[in-house]
């Protein structure tokens, strides 16, 4: 354990903001100084007792703070942010859009060698511990074919999509994971699978009085890309029972490996999330990834970095002796 | 992919070597350049087209070989052969004497220290991917109860300790996790366990001709430490069904977790293996990590190192470029 505690902000204070701040009282190596916001900073109410500061003056807290969370989304969010932060602090983030990472990458790792920085970025579990997974079972297991299902949870942007569906009061969406797929892979096999043969979607659904159910369950089981190339039902349900049985965020899924070795061997990997809690979990990786960054940093590396960067034992409060002696 | 061959040595010709040879096929980036053994050179039929060399005579071999896989035993073999290598060669080993872990690492450290090389020990699947879950898991959640259960699979030592016992001709042991209490700790349960309730044994014996079979099965279900504290299934079958049915070496295992975040939040992470090749894949392994090994001594890092140590991008043949395009 670092004999100072590890200085930490975090920007933004939704689920994720929430989560982190929640989780950092487990993690005795680390305080938090501030939470930064893009609100008024009277107008939020924190759990802590630390300063709220608008994100126009962060610059002030540039020596006072090891490390900042990012918990901004990454379509519009991160993309701004990410830049700003990282030219000032160590940062971490979650950025998941898979298709922008190595632009986002150069932009971070730009910022970062400015500010003499380390900015670590796309930490959590998809983005994350599942890329890890596939990393790690792909160089392992050369010819191996590697397949990642999610769910069971709840998606929010197919949610989204379908309040969006005239009469539609409120929804929530459930992807589930084909159980025969995940089968037929544990046995050994590696089909090709198609969208409908991996995922189904279930859809909780409160509609406006006197809307016209059928019209909207076609309209949500047609929908291009969201619902049209999988298996989809619908469950209509009143607001009350939206409310209490589906307000949670449970997610997780699997990432599951045939490889061969010798003359067709099988060997079969198989990781898996079952969480509670999508964001609290996010923020758990967040903070280990965190302890990490600020490792890396005071080790003189600078830059982007992400998952595939960090030694393990970097992540882990526990010094080299009591990794080999407890956890070897 | 480095732009050179990493030229490699196996040393030691049993399942782990032959398994390592057969793999190295696999990975272009690789190159055997001799076995090493202490056998007669001239009485070791291998397969590959490479000079067969005494252990005696390494040293000569010290500026054409990038790296030694060791697939001695843990026992006596790696003790004694594992400071002589790595004081000539980058290393890779898979140490597996969790007991002796720390003491193994001093000597190899300074063995490797001594030649300016690393030496990485414990490297497979346990030690090695189930340490590295282990690791991961309690550090992402530090309130967490974490299980590791081994099998299905043939324990060699156990199937030793039946061939010991009187009137037995052959033996193969399966170490069989106890369905039930995974089933409970996938559910979010963290029970203490009894070795009874993680793991059961059974075994398929050949007895001799006219052996009193009760009395083995009795001997067998009452032997200290090896039987006495799980439940034990003895199954009497000939010669013929043990070489045509349990001749392979399948293992595997999970590590299992159950944490929890914010107020009593539970998150489940599993890791699981189901390998019809124990030594195959423990060999996929070694190569896997010996490619890290070879560029982190590139990159000027000397020593002893276990996987906590390694960045997991230096284990693939993929460009940083390659990971965050195809895998983050």
């Amino acid at each position: 354990m670092e004999k100072n505690k590890i200085r930490v902000a975090i920007s933004g204070y939704g689920n994720l903001g929430k989560g982190i701040e929640s989780e950092l009282s487990k993690n005795p190596d680390m305080e938090l100084v501030c939470i930064f916001t893009r609100r008024n900073p009277e107008d939020l109410k924190i759990k802590s007792n630390v300063p709220v500061v608008h994100e126009n003056d962060i610059e002030a807290w540039k020596d006072k703070i090891d490390l900042v969370f990012l918990c901004g989304g990454s379509a519009t969010d991160l993309p701004v942010q990410g830049p700003k932060y990282a030219k000032l602090f160590n940062t971490v983030d979650s950025y998941d859009t898979h298709a922008k990472a190595l632009e986002y990458t150069e932009k971070m790792n730009k910022s970062a060698l400015d500010g003499d920085k380390i900015a670590m970025i796309s930490i959590g579990w998809d983005p994350g511990l599942f890329s890890n997974m596939r990393l790690m079972i792909g160089s392992i297991l050369p010819k191996s074919k590697i397949y990642t299902f999610w769910g069971t949870g709840v998606s929010q942007g197919h949610s989204d999509a379908i309040r969006r569906v005239h009469g539609v009061k409120d929804a929530r969406q459930y992807t589930v994971p084909v159980e025969e797929s995940l089968k037929r892979i544990r046995n050994g096999e590696t089909p090709e699978l198609t969208k409908r043969e991996m995922h189904e979607r279930v859809c909780y659904v409160v509609a406006e009085e006197n809307a016209n159910k059928e019209e909207i369950e076609n309209q949500i089981k047609t929908m291009p890309n969201y619902f049209d190339e999988y298996n989809t039902t619908v469950h209509f349900i009143s607001q009350e029972e939206l409310l209490e049985k589906h307000s949670k965020l449970p997610h997780g899924g699997f990432v599951i490996a045939v490889g061969e070795t010798g003359n067709g061997t099988k060997q079969v990997v198989e990781f898996s999330l079952n969480l509670e809690s999508n964001p609290e979990f996010t923020s758990s990786n967040l903070i280990a990834y965190g302890r990490a960054t600020y490792r890396m940093w005071k080790n003189g590396e600078r830059g982007c970095k992400n998952f595939s960067d960090v030694p393990l034992k970097y992540i882990s409060p526990k010094t080299d002796i009591e990794i080999i002696g407890t956890i070897l």
